[in-house]
């Protein structure tokens, strides 16, 4: 029945040399790398205007130098990352350039930041894309946690099917969300050119400040918030530097052009939508109550989203085909943007586990060669987050940015490292001066992004990003915890020249309870083992049953001695620890094997029907020295073998 | 951690020759006995009272006819387990005469209605008792339903710990019980007598009618769904049958005696309440706020229990001595009422654990002697219970005296049955007339029974009372199908007389992952067995994995040969079972042992560390025919062994 619903949604399994990248030419990679730094650019902008409204409308007059500030620090890193892709083709992206330069710790710290940034994506997009359809279609506001994970669920059978072929897939909606986009911010400035300004449903309404009267250092403060927010609009920049073994030769060529075109892209489209948000006068709160103005129930209903608003005023309402066509598009793309961090973290994951910083399964391929358990384990962390923050884009993305900076940040400043190496090791005057560029570029991006680093740590630490500063440290020590944990056991298994020492002699012990078929067997294949000592052990737990196993014991003629341990306190484990002890007593090199005779049941209830504390005996014994320990399985006919049995033992 | 909490309060062991029974003076088998049965005296007017007030206050001169009739049928129950406990001394109860003479289905069903009664018991007792004490203490009522867990903890734990010398802490709290309630009884009608009849302080609050205007008929059945409520004074009464065994001899006697005491007692408190209520016009109704008068929040508040009113009104007030001796009292009672049950349970269960309609789990000792597994269930189910109803005593006594009655009809008429084979073999006269009288006697319980079974089935089934009507016939199907089980299985394993063939060859097979040290443990291992047969196998799930390994292999010149399994689909359960099949294809009569090196690990989250995929392969390895799974322990030296550590597995 599971076995059943496994295959439904995951399909058959896969041969494990179906395994095999295909290349992608530009057109097809920028529209996969790009849906998560593109899709950004639909709640940038929003959350910049909400930071502002918080000192009240005056104080959107900052919103134009906040997206000029945010534009700048997009070519930076965009510009940064070029020098990335080149230097390191191999698809390492951030971690290979901190780990390399910076060392393991420094790549254990980037680790850890894009562990949790690539979950931050998944719900952030989600929940956006998810305000993006509640904006068009309002009615569905009431399912708005169902809805989002609804949507996480449907990544991960996606993503367990192993959708690689996806790529197609991916380029539609992405080249249909930028034309779009730039459709929309087009035809709003020259709206506005020829005097017919768009205005947005919320244009008249007025908010209530939060934090009135702001002056000096205050506003300051402000604008940095709104900042900090609008650096959103940078997450997933990175991507295509974790993807360059996937473009068609010259790899790095392509992948620093493929880059260019998608940060021209980015800047373009967020500076387009803020200004056109700023002329049509969209007005948002965090608070829907906060409007005066907002129609209907404030408690129960949601605004629409900024770019949901400025489409509805530049094609003309939201009922228009042109606000559908957004809305829709934005919503996918905000979807697929979740998909890439659905690509990003089992792969992390398994670099990760190769290294031995995580668990082992999550370097194993599932039945469609997917990572399966790390694309399981994305979708349950995405989808407790968007549950414990009822899905709402503005507290989720407190988190967000925290880890992308970090990693910004280290890897820029890997980037300068590897510059000074190389700069050490050159002669040549141009390429020296070459050199010295590339470590401006990449110097000032380290700059940059620690700067933003710094502000978006200060103002956003309180509203949730306090999480993040504690979660990072912790999957940080995690990570090293696990990597000796795998070292240490490594170093202990590693065999030794003179090998493992054959026991002097073996001690053979069959755990009879009842003089049944499975002990009779049991027996059998203790004596087939030729030990050399064979004995019949019971545990007296009651001392009637005790008396009459030795009674039919002795009818019956069994050729094998019974020894009878004796249990006041009704414990079985102990008294055969002891026994098994004593066995081995001045004789270290003898071994002990425990023949325990097993009942295999077919249904589940079957096992609640027999004692378990067999087990409990099993696991312990595997803590003795050179014991074995041997189930010989007795099969009720009650059932054939199904999917799910198990066994379950019958001392 | 864990083992040191259940120890703190469960206590270290006690040895199994502690086992042993104290007998009982009369004086002390009643109150502890009749605890359970005296204390639903605390409950059963009030009971009545509120069905009657459903009609209105005018329908409470239905009362005393409804308590005449409970009184007489007290009477009748008490008269008919007289003679069951002299005809079955052995202490089975309703249980053993319904088995004996009725047959094992009724029995059965016996057994199911005791199952559930006894939760009820606990469920209803505790909930009633902290009642009282929220009639005593109002500022309690917010943690009705914490109070009620908290009491079911404490006597769970105070079973669990095997308190069995509780007799004398039995019997102060019964006997001052009895005591209060009489001397209440007794003063409200001398007070009544004397001119200054007690005065309840709901005497002049009105009741809403929920049924008003009713006739003929209507009446009728309100007077019946009374009466149904107030059988639950009989609740208790099968107590002392169930307990001969521990009475002194003559046992069966003193038991008769005992309940007769039992019986006058119950009927006297009973009647006398119920007239001293009357007297001082206690009017109660399920929802204080139907109640025209009630002081204070009628949503938030509670209304004192009926006999909390009485107390109050003959002894001077809500904070004379004798309203909080009598509060006291009933409390403890209760309380004590609900441990009567913590008996009974798990001894029936232990029972048909040794008849095995049960789970054996249900017949093993804990390490204080009692049978731990049946209280920690009880207490779960009452938990439960209280929870869902939220420790309301109306609605949680719905479901209460269906079990009762139906175990008290089948066992009148088992013994009705019982007296008629004796008489079939009496051939004197004088016996003869004896039996019967004391056929008649249990006639009339049986008909009298069965009647109040058809009235309480008919007026409870839509208030809850359906809930049992469901859980009894699956408690009987359940407890049918655990016994075909075991039976199944017992047959399956009888030896059979010319025992189990030894098998003809033994062929092993150790799997490998790695060249390690637990695979050249386990090498070691399986050469001692000296089978006929040796072979390492490996699965390669990885190729480049797999030729490593041969190489190393080689290199090593280990002394076995290697194969390796392909496995295109990466599964490594599969291959395996494949190549031991193959190992017997032709040779039915050859073994195959299996071995595993297994690493064995201290702390638990170590466990996700290492690959868990051989734990199903060994569970599906059982199913195969003449298969021994032996697994050869590897202790890391990550941590010496602790309480709670288990085994994983290195395949």
């Amino acid at each position: 029945m599971i076995a059943w619903l496994k295959r439904l949604v995951v399909g058959r399994p896969l041969r494990t040399d179906r395994l095999g990248e295909t290349l992608l030419p530009k057109r097809l990679a920028l529209p996969i790398f790009a849906s998560d730094p593109l899709s950004s650019v639909a709640y940038a902008t929003q959350e910049i205007l909400l930071v502002l409204a918080l000192g009240g409308l005056a104080y959107l007059y900052l919103t134009p130098w906040v997206a000029l500030a945010v534009t700048v620090l997009l070519a930076v890193v965009t510009l940064s990352y070029r020098q990335v892709v080149r230097a390191y083709p191999s698809g390492g992206g951030s971690y290979e350039v901190a780990s390399r330069n910076l060392g393991r710790r420094a790549g254990l710290v980037v680790a850890a930041a894009l562990l949790v940034d690539y979950v931050m994506t998944v719900a952030v997009s989600v929940a956006a894309g998810v305000d993006n359809i509640i904006s068009a279609v309002p009615a569905l506001n009431p399912y708005r946690v169902a809805l989002n994970i609804l949507f996480v669920a449907v990544l991960t059978a996606m993503n367990l099917r192993g959708v690689r072929e996806s790529g197609r897939a991916f380029a539609v909606p992405t080249y249909l969300f930028i034309a779009g986009v730039l459709a929309m911010v087009l035809a709003g400035l020259a709206e506005a050119a020829l005097g017919r300004a768009p205005v947005a449903e919320s244009a008249g309404w007025s908010v209530a400040a939060q934090h009135a009267g702001l002056t000096g250092l205050a506003v300051l403060l402000l604008a940095l918030r709104a900042f900090a927010s609008g650096c959103t609009a940078l997450t997933g920049v990175e991507a295509i530097s974790n993807g360059v073994p996937a473009f068609r030769a010259p790899k790095s060529e392509n992948a620093a052009r493929t880059l260019a075109a998608m940060g021209i892209l980015a800047i373009t489209m967020f500076a387009g939508l803020t200004a056109v948000a700023l002329i049509a006068r969209v007005h948002v709160a965090e608070n829907p109550c906060d409007l005066s103005g907002f129609p209907g129930d404030c408690a129960a209903g949601a605004q629409r989203t900024v770019i949901a608003q400025v489409a509805a005023a530049v094609f003309g309402g939201p009922h228009s085909v042109g606000f559908y066509f957004v809305q829709a598009t934005t919503a996918l793309i905000l979807i697929l943007a979740a998909n890439t961090a659905f690509n990003g973290f089992p792969l992390l994951g398994a670099i990760l586990a190769e290294e031995r910083f995580l668990p082992r399964q999550l370097h194993t391929r599932g039945d469609r060669l997917a990572y399966s358990n790390g694309i399981l384990l994305l979708a349950l962390i995405a989808g407790a987050l968007i549950w414990a923050f009822e899905g709402s884009v503005t507290r989720l993305i407190q988190l967000y940015i925290l880890g992308v900076f970090t990693s910004f940040t280290l890897s820029q400043a890997g980037m300068v490292r590897h510059w000074n190496r190389l700069l050490r090791a050159e002669r040549d005057r141009l390429a020296r001066r070459r050199l010295h560029r590339a470590r401006a570029v990449n110097g000032a991006g380290a700059l940059c992004t620690a700067a933003v680093l710094v502000v978006v740590l200060a103002t956003k630490f309180t509203h949730g990003a306090y999480l993040v500063v504690i979660a990072m440290p912790l999957l940080y020590l995690m990570m090293s915890a696990i990597r000796r944990h795998y070292d240490r056991v490594s170093a202990e298994l590693e065999p030794e020249p003179h090998g493992e020492v054959l026991p002097a002699r073996v001690h053979a012990v069959v755990l009879v309870s009842r003089l049944h078929r499975p002990a009779l067997r049991a027996l059998a294949f203790a004596r087939a083992g030729r030990p050399d000592t064979l004995t019949a052990v019971t545990v007296a737990t009651s001392p009637d049953e005790a008396r009459a196993l030795q009674v039919r014991w002795v009818e019956r003629g069994v050729p094998v001695p019974l020894a009878v341990l004796d249990s006041p306190y009704r414990d079985i484990t102990g008294p055969i620890l002891q026994y098994v002890r004593e066995l081995r007593d001045g004789a270290p090199r003898d071994a002990v094997a425990v023949y325990i005779p097993e009942y295999v049941v077919g249904r589940w209830w079957e096992h609640l029907l027999h004692n378990q504390s067999a087990l409990r005996l099993k696991a312990r014994l595997l803590f003795q020295p050179q014991v074995m320990v041997i189930s010989v399985p007795w099969q009720l006919h009650s059932r054939p073998e199904p999917a799910g049995a198990a066994a379950t033992m019958g001392v």
